[in-house]
């Protein structure tokens, strides 16, 4: 199932009036606002946003799951899938793997493939906090904090077996995400754990190429209910400065405890140049792994507004820093889903563009929270939609991504050349 | 210090031009969706939202207070600020009174300058929270609620008193909101409390006139924080039932834990025939206090989703429904922080009104998330501010009611008026 | 593996000196503060605490399990697992069933074998959350709140089986718990799924025997992220009423949003005669699922503060309330794990027992927080664990219940006759 | 108002009898297990835990406050309140001063008074989050991280003339809380304002005396309500590093956000060196300041457990920490909370020193969580009000300090030797 390019652009003209009549009005207001719309166009047409190949398939809760049909087994279908997703917005350039499912065999075979599909390989992720078939020693009670040297060792082995298999791909980081932790007060010593932690990082750091980073998450809990080793962002700072300039941290904007003030956070990570990467996604309670602003939509605004200009050293979103989404989809169809959640970044992001910096400024100088307000407002309230849709054109993708996927009856295509049956992707 | 109507007209003459260039092409958009521009505008317009007396000054938190100057110092003074709001939105038509604070000494006088500025008398409310100097029984270990028969008894006889206060100024209900609760576990027979509470409320509920309604808020915590007696919808609800019909719950959205769903008690409470009142303000972490949709306004989009077209037997806003602003002004003039919130729920008015109620049916029935949520945001992310100001035009606001606040100079004509020197107001 | 009277008595008599060291002096100390120590233990000894049939196996979350050997994998076998646990403590006598993964083929053997270890069924229990293999139409979107009849009339049937299945065994209540609701704002409808699952019950109360119960379960989220159907005790409350006088609310410890009063809840609800039934587990975060009293005790013991006193009617455990422990077991032997619970449930039982129930209405009636919050310290503060141990000594249970199942080697030999392989339990 | 020797011998000697009946069991059960009570005995007495002057009045909320009668009207008799305290408990050796409210002027006459009292001076505290009537700039935007340089210094100057108060009483410590923050998004550039504040207790830093320390508290809300410039635990370490040695993270257990693992900052801190000063109290919502141990005993224990044998490091509370109450007694008699408080911490140390340490260590080295939960349960479930009894009478303190508190009607003197009014102090 691949989607053409006389595809897109029928699709294309035949929203073409019903595009310009909202698009050059908006056009007017911004050239009034002296916003230069084609630079703002082609900074939203230039974000990408990169996919992570366990959410291509259904999703699910300890309560069970229910399958989506068409699924990709395979690393090629994976790749295949985000192909699909970037040739209908061009805003999702890059594919985030995950070791052990998605080991590459032929790695030329792959590299071709992804090129293909004009696709970059982003950040690999590890993963320590599952048994696989074949593993020596168990993962139930930790991995790199583990109070085993060769349970330690086995997941420091396997970290530096994913940098090399990214390696060979193009990657240029590591993800580390850890659920070591502990479900009862007693069951581990608190700060031993932290300590093994370190040391183990340590080992994976200098196995580092030197082009690389490393990527340190932090989650509060699940799967573990009573203590997380690296909880907070307090936490992955902490470490990540041990270890040195390539270590730095991520933000999973689910990981956090009920209230937590997620934009400052990035603003102090910023500051400290140490914001590695993003995982997007929304949620209302937990880690629930929603599409990225379908729940706090004005809460992610106001994370662009940081990575955007929230810093005197900062003005664009040029740093190195790794995009993603990190969601899953119990409900929804998940290519759809992965379409919305680009969408909604990208509204956030361009928003913040929007925000009149000099006046801003003016208004934090004057301690003015009245004016402050409004003009974040006068930023967030502008409907974006339109520019969106002209990146996207300019772009050669699909004015309407969502729409034209549907009419395309994709999700139909794929269950008839992969079938119903879920192929389990590890998650 | 008073707005006139030239002063109205200059302003809305000079910002007319930008005005028309943002209004007619979203004209022509909801025109093609097949909404009629025209009765949005009047839907949006003749929805008023009461102020209560005691937001017109600084509020402040137990570690001190900041105050604002030219604070009104009497009921009269109270009325006339709404009159300036009212003035400049033409959405404050409503006071809503505190007791003993806004006792009306000459009530034709208070009524007659209400009518001048074209308000009238929401809710009144009662206090049983702090002591007054003159009062018999201290309030200290609660007041409906309380073991003691002579505090309850005081406080059921204010509560009356309360509502023959409103009764002469053509109030329709009585708002409850108590503090009443305990701060350790054990200090008070949680069953008891409840018990007695509802005891209290039947004298009161037997107290009101045929037309009247009493209004029953809950709250988690504060002052009280173990217990408050009555902490969620669903202990408000239980006792608006066993009351009667003219009891009915009071939602302020600040008065939840965190992660509520406060839509769906909304929901919910509309389908039971319960919503008796809205406390406006927005909250980061408990009750704040803030503007109204300064931090959550898509949950505020929501909630009015709901209160518009939630329910199959309830299409706008017809119900019998108190509107009100409670919010606390710490760092903003209060003046100008009202109407932030004025705009902030009409804005989510108006996106709720403008959702395709059809499509979503079809959605909901289809179980179509991906769907059901293109329609939320289509509407939500419409920029309707040009329809907010396209209703105040017509009702003789301003345009821009901030911008004229601030050009008019109003706070330093009330500071020249009334003084730098804070009026306490009881809060 | 069965454990028998021998090995029992042959345990506490090693253990016999050390207990009447610890126990005698409390007798004294009780004695002199008047408490009939023999009515005490009596009381300790007869309550009784029924094991859900998934509680046996190891859980897991969405990110994996980690099996125990040796788990049951038919009803027989976890009657017996049942049966071990109730030799070794004599507290565990109910076992509650879960549909369709303990259907009973041969109903008479499964009684006998019931009785052979002396335990009742408590409260069945349906499933309507996950897709079972034969099953016609998907619950992806809801069972009793689905839009559509067929799937709603499959779940109502469903209910209807399970009663029957129940009242073979000898159960007397139906739990419902319901996974229904949405993951996205305008998914559902939410106050026609609340109409939908209450037309739904109405149709499983009209099927239920003279002498049953339903317990309505409220949760707030998980495996929803957005919206449940029945998220409150408000919501289950409302529910029970209308439905009558044999519908109940059933509170599970780990279905609230953070910082909620649960003990008030159980109070509101005891004093409505609408507490229908209890899961017992402990949390920190969520539905975290963790052991009974491992993380807030005292909270525990404050809810059995209101279950034993906390209301004018009501003395003692005598109501007719299905007490029950659902908590996952990740990381700890489940049979274990559920040994601690009872425990910490005893123990917050026999605390609340102690309370000096005279002094402490007398300093509520004092409004005196400081000598209430003594009261329910020195009850809380006594060191109970000899009463519980003589209890069970009494009872031919074993003093230290999870030191006898390790010195007897219980897993290993389940492992044996069992095997390492682990049986999914549908969980 | 003073408590003699005689009346503390006279109350020891009436419930000598019953001490001894629960003292002797428990010393022999203690032996059993190989703990040398004499040297915990001494442990327990020997803690000491300062009080500060701002919680020896009532406190209040926004919604107002409820006077108790005789509180101390001067920094004379805050610190005959505090000996009072000490007299009875002997546990409160230090008084911590709040600046401008206890401003000594004759420092000689205060240091003789403390003397006479046995109590020395805890950390000193700055104050710029009121504004004082005299003062110059105003802190309704920040103090330390103000826009403005005026500010700024002011603020800077203020803390440095705290130091020298400090100095002159033989303080040790300067702790700097601040409610610098901003309620509203786009009111602050975040990070710019901690960048301020980092520059403006860098020129505070300079200023400490050689043997001096500076505390950092963090806050995550309140009386801001948007952000607050040190939020929490990794940004006061994030400065705390920045500066140097002596300035170290000061934990006051009620600002976190809900289900924070605090036990685990508190290891974490440890482990790094940077737990600098604990600020005691419970809650159940947010910042409630409500008497120590009053509503998760369970976490104070476990947070006694870190600083006891959390660490490899680290065997006793043998480091430079310092240790307060930080509540606010808005229903109770501040000198009952104060002792109920003093009570509770140290329960949960005591209980934290009989935790076998090395059975603890194999349990964590075995991954045994049972094993481990059974370890701590062991020590928290043992009653150890026997032990601080003890302590306290060989001491020369009050078996029962609130009893002959009420025994000798001390606040009945307090309020006939200083009068029913209530003399402000500042918060």
């Amino acid at each position: 199932m691949e989607i053409n390019d006389q595809q897109i652009e029928k699709h294309n003209k035949e929203v073409e009036e019903g595009h310009i009549a909202s698009f050059a009005p908006l056009v007017d207001q911004l050239d009034k606002q002296g916003i230069e719309v084609n630079a703002l166009i082609e900074q939203i047409g230039s974000f990408q946003i990169a996919i992570p190949s366990w959410a291509l398939g259904a999703g699910g809760t300890r309560f069970g799951r229910f399958p989506t049909g068409g699924e990709p087994g395979s690393l090629k279908e994976k790749i295949e899938d985000v192909g699909l997703l970037h040739t209908l917005n061009r805003s999702s350039g890059a594919i985030s793997l995950h070791i052990p499912w998605d080991i590459p065999e032929d790695t030329a075979a792959i590299k071709q493939l992804a090129e293909k599909f004009d696709l970059s390989f982003d950040a690999v992720n590890s993963n320590t906090f599952q048994d696989q078939e074949d593993q020596e020693h168990s993962y139930k009670f930790g991995s790199l904090c583990h109070t085993d040297d060769f349970v330690r060792n086995q997941a420091i082995e396997h970290n530096i077996e994913v940098i090399k298999y990214g390696e060979q791909l193009g990657s240029k980081a590591l993800t580390v995400w850890l659920a070591d932790g502990s479900n009862f007060p007693g069951q581990q010593n608190l700060s031993k754990a932290l300590k093994q932690t370190h040391e183990s990082l340590e080992q994976i750091y200098a196995a580092l190429p030197a082009d690389w980073e490393v990527l340190i998450e932090y989650k509060p809990y699940e799967p573990n209910f009573y203590s997380t080793v690296i909880p907070d962002w307090g936490t992955s700072f902490l470490l990540a400065n041990k270890l040195g300039d390539k270590a730095q941290t991520l933000v999973d904007l689910g990981h956090h405890l009920p209230n937590t003030n997620i934009e400052q956070i990035v603003a102090t990570l910023l500051m400290e140049n140490k914001l590695g990467g993003f995982h997007f996604n929304d949620s209302k309670y937990g880690d629930d792994d929603l599409t990225a602003g379908s729940i706090k939509p004005f809460q992610l605004f106001l994370i662009f507004n940081e990575l955007v200009g929230g810093t005197d050293t900062y003005d664009d979103l040029k740093h190195n820093i790794s995009w993603m989404i990190d969601a899953s989809h119990n409900v929804k169809d998940p290519l759809e889903d992965l379409m919305q959640s680009v969408e909604a970044i990208k509204q956030a992001y361009a928003k913040a563009l929007l925000i009149d910096r000099q006046g801003l400024q003016q208004a934090q100088a004057d301690n003015d929270p009245v004016a402050a307000q409004q003009l974040l407002q006068e930023a967030y309230q502008t409907d974006v939609r339109p520019l969106l849709r002209e990146s996207r054109i300019r772009n050669k993708a699909a004015a309407y991504p969502v729409k034209l996927f549907r009419e395309l009856q994709v999700r139909n295509q794929l269950v008839e050349e992969r079938g119903e049956e879920t192929i389990a992707t590890g998650l």
